[in-house]
C-alpha cells in the first residue's frame, strides 16, 4: 500500500489529536496496519494552533515526524496559514468551508467540505466535530474502514455517546459523496 | 536543562497516552518548554501493551522517537517485561508495586510505588490512577509543576471533575515523599 502521511489541524479543543489517536488504533487494532502518531509541541502551541501528524503503513516505520502529508486538513484558517505550504505534491488538503478562506494555490487536490456546518445542523453538538472530519477522511481516502472506527469508540467512549458519534462519523462519510477524491 | 526521554507504558485503558499528551501539555503551555509526544503502534498494541513516549526540553526537539528513556514507568507486568530493558544507564523506573514484580536488575533507579493501590484506598475511582501516576512522576523528577498540570486540566476536563483529578495528582505526589530520587 501506499504510505499515508496524514496531519490533522486546528485549534486547541477541536480535539484533532483525539481523532488522530482514534485513526491510528483503528489502523493498528482492527486493519492490522502500523501506525506511529505524534504531537509536536512548540511556540505554535502557544499560539494556540494544534497539529498532530499519523503515519500509516503495511510495513515498519522507522522515522515518525511527517514532513510533508499527503492529506492535510485544516479546521482554522490559522492551521491552513501555517500548514498549508507544507503538503506533498499531488497530496490531498481538505478544508473546513466555514472556518477557512482558501487564499492560496497549492499542487493539491483542495476539498472544501462544509463539516461545522453539517454538524451544527444535524446533531447540534460541536463536540463531535472531530468526529465528522474523521467521516470524512475515510470517505475521502477509504483508508480505514468505518467499522474500525466505531470499534475503537466502543472501547474508549461511553455507550450513552456512541449514537451522536456514530451518527457523526456517518454525517462525514456522507458529506464526501459526489466529492472528487 | 537535561532532556528528558520519558516513556509511560501499561496496558490500554489505563490512560497513559493521555497522561503523557497532559505532561507534554504542562511542559509547553505554562514551563516555557518544548516537547515532542508520539505512540508506535505495532504488534505490541494488539497484544495490549500500549506505550507513550514524551520528549521535554527547553531546546528544539528534532528528533522525537525515544530510543532509550532516562525515565520509565511501567504500570503493568507485560509493559515492565517488554520495556524495562530499554532505559537509558542510570535513568529512573518506576512501577507500580501491585501490578508489577521486579525480575531483573537494571542498571538504573528502581522505585515500586503503591500507585493503584492508593487510588483504591484513597479515592476508589481507578480512572484517576494515570493522574495519580502523574502525580509520581513530576514528584520524582519535578519536571512541570503540578499547577501546570491543573492548568491544562482544567480546559480539557468537566469541571465537576477537578477535584476528583487534582486529589489523584497531590496523591501521587505524596507517595514520593521519603523515597530517594
Amino acid at each position: 500500500m501506499e504510505r499515508y502521511r496524514i496531519v490533522f489541524s486546528g485549534s486547541g479543543g477541536q480535539g484533532v489529536i483525539t481523532s488522530a489517536i482514534i485513526l491510528a488504533e483503528a489502523a493498528v487494532l482492527h486493519e492490522n496496519l502500523t501506525a506511529v502518531q505524534s504531537q509536536v509541541y512548540g511556540a505554535e502551541a502557544r499560539g494556540g494552533s494544534t497539529r498532530s501528524d499519523v503515519i500509516i503503513s503495511d510495513s515498519e516505520i522507522y522515522f515518525p515526524k511527517v514532513t510533508q502529508p499527503n492529506v492535510l486538513v485544516c479546521l482554522t484558517q490559522e492551521a491552513y496559514n501555517k500548514f498549508s505550504g507544507i503538503i506533498r505534491p499531488g497530496g490531498l488538503l481538505i478544508t473546513d468551508a466555514k472556518y477557512v478562506e482558501i487564499t492560496k494555490k497549492v499542487d493539491a487536490r483542495q476539498r472544501e467540505i462544509p463539516m461545522y456546518e453539517a454538524v451544527m445542523e444535524k446533531i447540534g453538538k460541536p463536540i463531535v466535530f472531530n468526529i465528522c472530519m474523521l467521516g470524512v477522511f475515510i470517505g475521502m481516502t477509504e483508508l480505514v474502514k468505518p467499522e474500525s472506527v466505531m470499534s475503537v469508540l466502543e472501547r474508549r467512549i461511553p455507550k450513552g455517546f456512541l449514537e451522536l458519534n456514530r451518527h457523526a462519523l456517518q454525517l462525514g462519510m456522507d458529506l464526501t459523496e459526489g466529492v472528487r477524491r
